[in-house]
Order: structure tokens, then sequence, then C-alpha cells
């Protein structure tokens, strides 16, 4: 039996003519794009180019849905009325998917982006309004999160798909946790070390913390970073390092 | 043999903690509602409320898309290459049908606002922009536009229904243009006047230009402005001679 | 010895094409306009009106300082790093004083907006960045705020005066603080209600709780809400009343 | 007698998570810096900061403004009425202003940028309205641009300094415009040929034009582009190869 799995990363986050990161170069690595919707980054030009070139190379279109801040690039939890919340998700799908269909994609799944994928992991109100975007756009659509997470809830009540994903260069705790960014540990930039995570992730679903204990990750993506210096040939390390393993990378959609 | 003729006016238009317009009282008239997109005007909660109000009223929703400008109502022309003014378009298309679907409604035609209304009648290649967002989103959506304008032309040329479009309270010049706003005769706002010529345009195809002369318009669609005062009492006063003369009013979709 | 109070209201809340509260008629109202700054409400057209017609009418200006929150109306707290927050509120004075000052008026006070004046009410961070920025700008400028309250103190702190304001038509509770809007009691619609307590807050220093009890309300300012229907007759019964009461009406710039 | 001119670029034109150009490397070359004033490039946080290293290094702060336009980063024209620019450009010259006062710095001079450049230099409106709100903030103010444009004129009339500009990497004609981006010549990489025609117009005041003929140009500062890879390392060739032929450079202001 064969070993796969799913490698991701946040992209189209470009503005007008503000870039960020290397996104023709990550294409060639993962196999499936969140492509910003224009709320927290992108605009419809960057969304029509980014989704060309993902269809191009057989990548997966994921929306990338955040809070309506541009000026703080998602990161800053926005408090609103959960009907808000769901309405302004419902727009970003729609958006980005007119835009996918137009230019020979779909949009294949949905990932909340910054302080939403963190509101929505740990406040069920939000997590709810999210996943009511998503049934009322397609019910059938996968939502990419933390396992185990309140949007993992929200999703298993309405009969969602929820997709887990790890992160080969971030920390574990012992809970099976992110370590916050602001502690030790929290973000690993040796090459080899990564590599090797990565594939130990994918290869028997199992990490070590950084207390030295083994926790389980349940994910059927791996998600790689984008925009840092050196983030596209940190990805291609990656992906070499888990096809030399034997793993089979293809996308979860 | 009955005559018959579509009412739209503009919805939707409100942003935040700001209203525009009396959105249920023109509901109640019109049979098409053109919803602004969150370009120009409104924003994905106002969106939420207007197409589940039309929907609840068998009231056919448009999309009117225009251009980003919030600031100026998107009153003001931006220049831009047309692939950007296709992704913009493609972008609120689709953001308005996910709110739709969402609530019950579809996006059952397009109208461009404003300056872009303005721009697509006169430009061939902003025309051609449009149509190229309309088919890419559903070339089946029919589009709501000045009857032999640019915009015409270009649905024709695209194999995109054009639906005509006439104003029961504008001036017309003896060419069937409409009267610019800042020459006399633009405006009418005697009601017995406006009731009188809506069911002349309606039952004849033909209405009295400025100079005397009747001019034909072809239109399948009447427009009913919103945001005025007194703007609903005169659309349900124009519903009502109408109705008295017999027309049929029935959306176009 | 005369009793004496300053009426102020927030002012210059339109944006483009929409309008909030009816401005003109306020200002025939009160001796203190705040007016809006751009970032929850307010355009730089907006603040130019706003302030000429102030200053044709001797009515002081202060800058309504606020999240960069237009969707919101800065009614949304947004997180950000202290530094940035004292950057946002800098940008803002500086644009009102220049609009002010070619326009034949002064910025002459600050008041924060909304979800600003909760947070800086509440939190010491939030107050000292604000702080900061009145005293980068100009530290004579007095802050309208709550008495006793967060804000105040950093006033304190940094040698900046605040002037406490009092609300006519809010409810008090035994220790002084407004009801909060949710709970019973909140708002009082009653016009001769309004009066008496304002009469009452500008002669005796003190208002009747809801409770029954009699608290204290060390107020140089009285604050009238501007953008609910019948604000500006409920504005004008209070400047009578007070003026009957022999309390006279002054800016407290 | 020695010749001295002024080197300056646009800087500050980050955004939130978006960086463009290389500013701290560009302020070690230039004399005086434009900055950015948020409307269509730039935020108060990179404002301040800025500001803040230009006032280290003993560069004037000019203020950058524009059109309110962060997706087209100010490069589209925006028709609107002269009021509402004069307004506009009030509301950016005193929110730097505040912002640079804050931080050890002030606003010395006043630049158009982009679209608003261009259209100041080629209408007289626009160029009235932008002089309007220079003398309406401080009519000793200079303000930077093309000599003997519209906007040059509209200074001349008005009783403002108009500094004139040139640029070192740009084609002239003969008549001393530049030469369109779009025609051939238009810009010069060359960085020898860059130096060397830099030289000879601080030197000479004149220029050789794409015809071969010489052609005056009367500057007291020299544009230097920053956004542009390889900006930095260009600029510092200039001013080296300006110190090397005995100009002095210093700051207009």
């Amino acid at each position: 039996m064969t070993a796969a799995i799913d490698l991701n990363a946040d992209l189209g986050e470009s503005f007008g003519a503000y870039t960020i990161g290397d996104d023709l170069a990550l294409l060639e690595v993962v196999t499936s794009a969140s492509v910003a919707c224009g709320f927290h980054a992108g605009d419809p030009m960057v969304m029509t180019r980014t989704v060309r070139a993902a269809a191009q190379r057989g990548v997966s279109v994921g929306a990338h849905v955040g809070y309506r801040d541009l000026q703080g690039f998602g990161r800053r939890a926005v408090a609103m009325p959960p009907a808000e919340l769901t309405a302004d998700v419902l727009y970003q799908l729609g958006a980005l998917e007119a835009i996918a269909k137009a230019n020979g994609a779909r949009v294949g799944y949905v990932k909340p982006h910054g302080a939403l994928y963190n509101t929505a992991a740990a406040d069920p109100t939000v997590a709810a309004a999210l996943v009511e975007a998503v049934r009322g756009f397609d019910s059938g659509l996968p939502v990419l999160t933390l396992p185990g997470c309140e949007m993992w809830k929200a999703c298993a009540d309405a009969g969602v798909r929820a997709v887990g994903e790890c992160f080969a260069d971030r920390g574990y705790d012992a809970a099976g946790r992110l370590v916050p960014r602001s502690a030790p540990g929290a973000v690993l930039h040796d090459v080899d070390i990564v590599v090797a995570r990565a594939v130990e992730m994918a290869t028997s679903g199992a990490v070590t913390a950084v207390d030295g204990s083994s926790v389980r990750v349940d994910a059927e993506s791996m998600c790689l970073h984008g925009d840092t210096p050196g983030a596209a040939a940190l990805a291609a390390a990656v992906r070499d390092g888990l096809r030399r393993a034997g793993v089979e990378l293809r996308s979860f959609v």
C-alpha cells in the first residue's frame, strides 16, 4: 500500500501593483492552491492569473476566504454577526468560482485564512457561520482545517467533508496542537529536519512533538508556506523528499 | 394581443450603516431588481437581504455590476485594461450568484451601472470586455442595455441576448437617445406625464421626443428610479397606470 | 453663579452618495461638532462641508477618530499594535486639521468614535496609544471621554486635558456607568424626561440612576445623538430646556 | 561656482503586509523623499517608518499625493469635481504632516503622483485644484513638477513656488518633453549612460534629446526611481557620478 498526501499552499495573495510570494514556483510543487479571494489579499486580475496557472498545471483550486481587511492581510479578527460572516464567505466563494469557471478551473475546496482560520478553529459560532456558507454554496465542497478543531466539528455536524492538514515546518505539542508562534520551536527552518518530518507525517501519520513524544497527525494535506524568503526552495525540497520516500502526491479533491 | 413590459429598478445600494432607497417599497412594484454587487454600492449582507426579499415577491434578480468606486457610487469611469474589467465583472457576477443561490434566488440578468453603463454604451472595447465576462459566466444570461448602443452590438456579436430598456421619466431626442441630464427636458417630474409616457412606450413602442416628433423605443423593460425622494410613489403610479392600460407586467427573464 | 455646559454631537458621517444624519439641523443646536475623519465614516468633501458649516455657526470642531472600518461604521474593534493605532489616529487628526484650517476652522478637541471610544475607555494600552497620538499632534488638545475611564486616566498620566461627557438620553447605573444598550433603561426616548435629566445633570452635576439613587456626573459636555429619527428635534428640545433653566451653552474649547 | 541639485525618489509605497521598493537603500542616496500618503499607496504605519528614517538621515520629506486608488497604484485618472480633488489633497497633506511632526520631521514640499502628476501637468483645472489645496495648507510649500507644464503655470499664477524636476533615466524629445513610455528611447537602462546624462543635466542644465539635439532642462531636482529591480544600485551610481563631477547634492527645501 502506498502513502499519499496533498501539498497545499496559499497563493494569489498579490494585489494590484503589490506582489507577494513566488506563485509560479510554488505551483510547480503543490497539488492544491488556496487562492485569496480579494478580501484579505488578491484581486480579480490576480485571481484570474492564479487559477489559469493552476489549471494549466493540473493543480486543484481552493477558495482561501478571509476577513475583509487588506490592511491587516486578514490577520486581525473582525467581530461580526454570524449572518454577515456567512454572507462575506458566500461572496468570496462565488467570486472565485466565477473567475475559475471562466478560466478553465473550478473551486474544489475551501480554506479559511489567517485570523478567520484561527477564529473558526476556536469559536463554534464562527465555525458554524462558515460552514453555513459552504453548504449554501455547495455542500459537496470539502473544507481544509485542523483535525479536531471547532471548524472540524462544525463540518461533521453539517455533513460537510473536513480535510485535515498538517504543517511540515511547524512544531507540535504533545496534544497535537501547533506550538504558538511566540514560543520556542514554533517554526522550523532547517531544510533537512523539515523534510524528515514531512516524510514522517506522510508515511506514519505521526510526528515528534517538542517534548519528544510522538503525536498523531491525521492529515490528508500538508501545508507549505509561500510568502517567506526561500519558501519555494523549501517547498521543492519537501516535495522531492516525499517522492523519494515513495509518497504519492495527489490532491484530495 | 396584449402588450407586456418588465419594470426594473436599481436596488440593494445600501452599504453597512448607510441606507439608500426604499427597497421594500420598490420591490412591490418592479418585476426585475438590479442588485448592486459590492463594488459601487451594496455589501454581502445588503445583497443577502435584497435577493431574499426579491425571491419572496417573485421578482427577478439581476447583477448590477459597476466600477469599484464606493466613494463615487460608480458614477466615475475608471480607466483599466479590458482583461481587468472582465475579471472585475466576473467577480461581481459570481459573488451575487453565490449569495442568490444560497437564499432561494438566481442571477437572471446583467445590467451595468452608472459610469460603466455609459462607458459600455459608447466604447466597443469596454462593451466587449463586459460581454466577455457574461459569456464566461453564463452565455445564456441576458444583458439590459440601451437599444442600438455599443453594448447592444457587442452582445449581438457574441451571441448574448441584449434586452432593451426605456425610461419613463427621461426625455428623448429625435434620434431616440436620452437627453443629457445637463439639458432641459432631461428628467420629467410630473407624475401624470410620466405615467402617460410609460403607457405610450409600453403600448405603442414609441414616445414623443423633445422636438415633438415620435421616436421608436424598442424596450422589453422600463427602468424606474429608486433613490430619489418620491421614487417609490412615482414607481407605483407608473405600475398602476400600465395595469389600467391593460399592459401586462412581467419579467423578461 | 451660572451653570454652563457644552453640547456635542457626532457629525460629518455621510460618505460619497450616502447621507447619514441631519447635520445642518444639529449644527443649530450644538456648541461642539465631532467630525468623522474618513476612517469609520466621512470623506474629505463631507469633512470640508461640515467644518465650513460649523465655522459659519461658531461651533467648535473636534476630530472624531475611529477604526478604519467603513463597512462596520467603526462599531467593530480592530485588534492592532499600539504603534499602528497611534499612526492611524495621527493620520486622521492631521487630515481633519488640514481641511479645517483651509476652511476657516481648527481642530479644537479629539473624541474617539464607537468601538474605539469603548476600547479606549476599557483598555489602558489602547488609551495610551490614543493619547500618544494626541500628544504627538498637539498636547494642548483636550480629549472628550467618560469621566474616570481608562482613557481619562491615560490623559491624566500624559498631562493631556480630559473633558468629561454625559448623555442626556442614556440610563446610568448606581456606579455612574452607562446602562449597556442590551439592558432595560439603556436609552430614553421620552422628550420631557430627557430634557429634565439634561437640566438635572447640567445644574446639579448629578442624575438619577436606574435604581433610583443619585449619581455624580462630572461632565463639561453633553452628548446628543444625531443619526436617529427625531434626533434633531430631541436635540433642540434639550437645548431649549437648558436655556430655560438658565444654563449657559458654550464650548469647552 | 558650484553646481547643485536635489535627488528625489518616491518612497513609503508599501502597504500593510505588501512591500514595494528598497526604501532604506534609497534614503542613503536621495536628499528628498516623496512619501505616499495612503491614497494610492502607503499607510499610516508605513508613513511613520518612512518619515522617521528620512529624519534620521536628514532627508527632506515631501507629500506624494495621489488619487485614492490603491488597486491601481494611483496610475488611473479618477474624474472628480475640482473641489473634491482639493479636499482629497488637503486630507493627504494634513495626514502626512501630523505623522511627520510627531516623528521629528515636517512636510517640506508636495509632489503629485502617477496619474495625478500627469493630469495636473496637462489639465489647468486639475492643476488649479491641486494648487488650491497647497495654498490652503501652506502657501510657502514648494511643488515638484515638470518645468513649463500646466501645474507649473498654476503655481506661478497662485504665487506658489514650483520646483522643476528632471529624469536621469528618461529620454527627452526636442521640445524638452519626456518620450512617452510606449515609444523607443523612453527609458534608459545603461548605468553609464544614465550617470553621464545626470551629470550633463546637473552641470549644464541641458541634455541630449532623442533626435540628437540639446534641450534645456531647468531642474532643481532629479527624480530617481525606487520601485524597479536594480533601482537602488542605479540611484547610488548616479549619486556617486554627480559627486565625482563636483555637483553638490542638497535638498531644495
